[in-house]
């Protein structure tokens, strides 16, 4: 489906910008260089550990305008609503929309609501499209070169294993919540120590995994990961066990992935550790001439093998 | 409902962009003054005579731009599909939103799409959100002054009778087609041939009652309409009499309500009437220093009426 989608947006849409294919489109307008982005959050359930569906539309966008190295200043607000939606449910999800944005430093300044029928739409979905300024023009796959090192803020699947946790009614021993998180700050203390950041990308829908295979698709470049480095929290690795997931492909909602030059890699490790959302980073791999747009995973038990894009249908309804 | 939101978000957004109150933001973004806009389309039918779902998203988020003295450019397309949509449908949906943004000269620069589960959504809801560049921007209510004219740029109802005549199955004798189109064209023929257009809106929701009501409200003024010059097509009349509704609250996806200064007044409504969309604009009334905040009807029978805001439910997914 995504496929399809994707094939008949750049036949019907294919311009220089859309072409691009970042998280955001980089645009100039009159003397101002800005990114803009769009989003809509359909997540079952609406409140899960960590989070709630209006916080996670906040910060997702604010994230898809920080990886691009611009920062986000204004954000819209586009809610659909299931007619019989208690009030009270409304004004919690309203209220984290408004925490979520104060907190994040950016501005709501437009919104619609459309309310549809019982039965026409589920509780709520909520897009949000967001306006930054670009302040560093430098990010992109092209400047990717071997030897480069590839870091991830934290530990990653702890957003999808939350929401499912819900959903599916399963209890973990370890309670797992969302990582959803506003980046700009840590996107923005990276960028200010090292200027040999070569790119960034939040590892959302398909995980870790297809956010660096769509880099090594683009690049030309491989990854080689070392699997022991990969932080992976003790309740999304149980939980991945029991349901048959494997947790290199699990939605982040708050991660970042930055692939940056060997010599400032230790550098830009302390500046992401020094907040509170990359207190966990870890340089968990390396871009090789080798394998050739293609992501190695070195095992723990010592063996090699191709991590590919997800195939097949994703985790519905994860973000 | 609506003022159930609309009091909920200026509580937890109140800013001075939000509280501007208008069609779009108007923001600084350095050196450059830009609009920016959302908007989610849920309309129902998703076909319907003169315009579909795509189209009309485009042209919603054109028109909520132009009518602040903003040029669009860039517009983003957000989609939530219920599974199991076919193909083809998708297709023609697409195929529509590009057509609508060429013909308007936007660009589709960023696009996002969520599938949810049958049952979960209702076929498509598409969000666009768009920006524009700020070219005129004296448009305010508070240029609005007693003596100024009322302008509008064609017969009103057409979209909505058109999207429930199929959404009722009912046929009328004289087909109503949708009018929803792009103004940018005849709004910025109309801001270049007159300094003194005070203020403009699109009469979607509610009516063209409804907006003017906005305008009193904003501006503190009153509204004195002539019915006999407010234009209808025979349709829509026809339609209005069958299902009990009142024309002049009936939403318009393709028309301007357009104040302008008396002496202006005829160089304004020729340049509105040299385009397609506005060869039947007509001047419906003028704005009064009597009935503060209020609009009134004065009527074919030579009675005067006050014509209040749209009270309790709107008809639901026209837009």
């Amino acid at each position: 489906m995504h496929q399809l989608i994707d094939s008949l947006f750049m036949k019907e849409f294919s311009n220089s910008i859309l072409s691009q294919r970042k998280d955001s489109a980089i645009l100039k307008l009159g003397d101002e260089k800005i990114a803009f982005t769009t989003d809509t959050y359909v997540v079952d359930p609406i409140f899960f550990p960590g989070g709630d569906i209006g916080s996670l539309a906040v910060n997702g966008t604010i994230n898809d305008i920080s990886v691009c190295g611009a920062k986000p200043i204004f954000i819209s607000l586009g809610l659909v609503i299931e007619e019989g939606l208690p009030k009270a449910v409304l004004d919690r999800v309203i209220k984290s929309v408004g925490a979520a944005s104060r907190a994040a430093g950016v501005k709501v300044v437009t919104g619609d609501t459309k309310v549809v029928e019982r039965g026409s739409a589920d509780k709520i979905f909520i897009n949000t499209s967001g306006i930054g300024k670009v302040s560093y023009e430098n990010l992109s796959v092209g400047k990717i070169k071997p030897g480069d090192v590839v870091l991830v803020s934290g530990p990653i699947g702890d957003h999808a294993i939350s929401v499912l946790s819900v959903r599916e009614g399963i209890a973990f021993r370890a309670k797992v919540k969302s990582d959803s998180a506003p980046l700009n700050g840590l996107i923005f203390q990276a960028l200010k120590v090292s200027k040999n950041i070569a790119f960034m990308r939040d590892p959302t829908r398909g995980g870790l995994a297809t956010t660096l295979n769509e880099i090594t698709k683009l690049s030309g470049f491989g990854i080689a990961l070392e699997e022991k480095e990969i932080p992976v929290r003790e309740g999304v690795r149980e939980a991945c066990e029991l349901l048959g997931l494997d947790p290199l492909y699990l939605a982040c909602e708050g991660r970042v992935v930055i692939i940056v030059s060997k010599n400032d890699a230790a550098k830009v490790l302390s500046a992401v550790r020094k907040s509170r959302e990359g207190r966990a980073a870890r340089i968990i791999g390396t871009v090789t001439k080798e394998h050739k747009g293609r992501v190695y995973l070195n095992t723990l038990a010592g063996s090699s093998r191709v991590l590919d894009m997800l195939s097949g249908e994703q985790l519905p309804r994860i973000c």
